[in-house]
């Protein structure tokens, strides 16, 4: 089967998740954020490497945060962003997604960055689009958010340069997480020998120790000599119903504490996607400490959506 | 009368309606276009003919799709593109639309792109504003939509230059429609020998035939040896009550399928100005056919507004 | 107490309020807006000024309007200027302002203009900021908007530049007004003698005459012989309870008129710092007629807020 992200000559056309991702292309996306850390500090924040370029931030589900992560690493790299809040727009006079898709190629918009709510969007919509058309999947349901594993990897990286010789723990609500699926692919790849995820049964996959990882339901044990600690979102819309008992009962098992991460590797790092819901998954003093790595995880993500949207805009075919 | 849309010299001050517009700035509009078609082609598509300009996109009623072409137009022009959504703004503070313009105005915005539910409002503003500015109408009641007429034009001199020699039908709610009006009458003024409208008597403005058409009820009479069939939104919101029947029974009488279509000539192409409603206007396999021209129109609608607000600002007191 | 405001060398780093600004550092704010008072004028209105900067608009509370003056302002000196509605973002997921600052922070935003229903939002996240980041208060409550207040004291010294000579009054809910109280301060500070207020008692603020000014609860006799008439907004808002009679009442007893206008000298200018209940505190006759300088407010707003922003950005440590 095709791998629908690749060219025919194996370059990137779409990022769509972290799964089928060659080692290769994974290093070569890191590789170009490493490049781009550096853009952000200057007195003048911008390359010109998508000059003339037209980027539309097509968000089926509102999220601020993302579509400004994307936003701002399309400007830096000089390109034209187009919002589209498409809920409000011509869905309601029943246009269907593709034709809007084929309307914003038909304007020749270059790229596109796509939220929807529903699983698959993005690989639906690549599937569809013109050949000089590029797609960036910006969180599909909670099947992926490539960008964020990518950034995830980045930042451990960084911190971790030698990834043959790493503990990561995974903590939280891995069963709706939308990149903890895509992480532990990563990881592996790129050679990381141990990774742990840590929660509740009902919070977990079925036979998620078939990806590779060392399922743990005590965090303390869990946690024992990691390197990595990263921190998964409480989906408090999960919290209802019989999943789970409340938020102050899951953060004195589940939530992360300096107690708790005192068990870790003294030098290790703490991870969060954010939004963080402070004293559920996170105590605060842990967040805000100095083994938290979690605003240079959103510096980085910047770089590393520059660098994915870069990449694929040179690879057009 | 002085004709609102044109300066003392006779050039192209706003753009309000088709209708008043002489033949020869109708062509200068076509030809600008064509020039603009191949920048949307280039590696960096941009021209700096607005550097430094700065238009406003002012929509008292939400319309993304149309908002859309209006700021990748002007961002291809180089200006600096402001948006506004006036109905959650300072309207509901009480401050009316003159006021709203006169602020803008003093910020030296230079256009103003107005989309408004009333008809005339564009013209009321375009009255209102001070020398230097231009107004653009992208849409009054179901007044006028000129853009939307001047594309569907370019889009025929493109495929059938010979317009002197053309046999072009409008099909469906002409009653409602912003642009069927405006199209019949660029396209007499271009000398189009015949065109036709294709309806049901309930969906036609009375003494339609004042405007110089023929008129059909029957589609597969009116449809006979055409060179051109634009087919009309059909608005859901007009199903309600007594006028129609059914989208079902529409589809079945004035509904564009593959075999209506073989009565018009073999080379006939079909247009339609977007957003489709498959399956009530039109046939899916119709609309992505060969003889389609629907994303084309939507290509030469970013070329037809760049060169309407190039031409505008080129035309300053 | 270290003033927010400055750099410990005395340079301006944010603007939260006039209130705490030396005399050097308002007159270097308005003779800096003089000099881009030209730009506006020119064919491309653009400088370099803060081009590769990233501007963040946050509006806690919409404001189309205010927005806009700061996101032409930002555009003019060629900075990227990225729009955040944050009551309908990561709000609603339970993330806090200060998280939401910090991320924005960490892709390198280098300033915040900041919207917030609450009086002192803006203070809260200065004092949070890291050192190169820049924060504006584009109105917090009824607490302050000290651009507003600024470009009204811009126009005055325009239109009469004398400002050792003059007798300023303020006439309305000065007891509700985000801009009065700051105004006040700057007139005193930068040398005006005479500073009236005129309004009835309950919208007056308690002590008022502890800030200099001369109280007037009759408009004929606090109008006479004054060189600037500054009105404030009546919020609708106000109008309901037992604070005020009804709205024609109100105009009135202090609505602007002719007849009164022509109390105060020939050549008094008329201020509003909009948007407009005409008819409520001012008779639409004046806010148009030629003593009025309403619209050159809004030209100078740009160029204060230009100069503001352009001031910040050249202070970082």
């Amino acid at each position: 089967m095709h791998n629908p992200q690749l060219t025919k000559e194996g370059k990137l056309k779409h990022l769509l998740s972290i799964e089928g991702l060659p080692k290769s292309i994974l290093n070569q996306i890191l590789d170009t954020a490493e490049s781009f850390v550096g853009v952000a500090e200057r007195e003048v924040k911008k390359v010109p490497l998508m000059r003339g370029k037209t980027v539309c931030n097509i968000f089926f589900e509102n999220s601020t945060r993302t579509r400004t992560t994307f936003e701002i690493a399309a400007k830096r790299l000089s390109a034209d962003v187009i919002n589209l809040n498409v809920n409000t727009s011509s869905q309601s006079k029943g246009e269907t997604i593709l034709d809007t898709i084929n309307n914003l190629t038909a304007m020749h918009a270059d790229m596109f960055v796509i939220r929807h709510a529903q699983s698959g969007a993005a690989h639906l919509i690549a599937k569809h689009v013109a050949p000089h058309v590029h797609v960036v999947n910006a969180g599909d349901g909670r099947h992926s958010h490539p960008t964020q594993g990518l950034l995830d990897v980045f930042t451990i990286r960084h911190y971790k340069p030698d990834m043959h010789n790493l503990r990561v723990a995974i903590v939280g609500d891995v069963l709706h997480s939308r990149v903890a699926r895509s992480e532990i692919h990563a990881l592996t790849t790129l050679g990381v020998p141990e990774v742990r995820v840590i929660a509740p049964k009902t919070l977990l996959p079925e036979h998620v120790e078939k990806l590779g990882v060392h399922v743990y339901h005590d965090m303390c044990e869990g946690l024992r000599d990691v390197d990595v600690v990263m921190m998964l979102r409480l989906q408090s819309e999960r919290m209802t119903g019989a999943m789970l008992p409340s938020s102050q009962e899951f953060f004195k098992t589940y939530g992360l504490t300096q107690e708790k991460l005192d068990l870790a590797k003294p030098d290790a790092i703490v991870m969060h996607p954010g939004p963080m819901n402070r004293g559920v998954e996170i105590d605060s003093a842990v967040a805000d400490g100095n083994q938290s790595v979690i605003l240079p995880q959103v510096t980085y993500g910047i770089a590393v959506r520059m660098a994915v949207m870069s990449i694929l805009a040179g690879n057009s075919e």
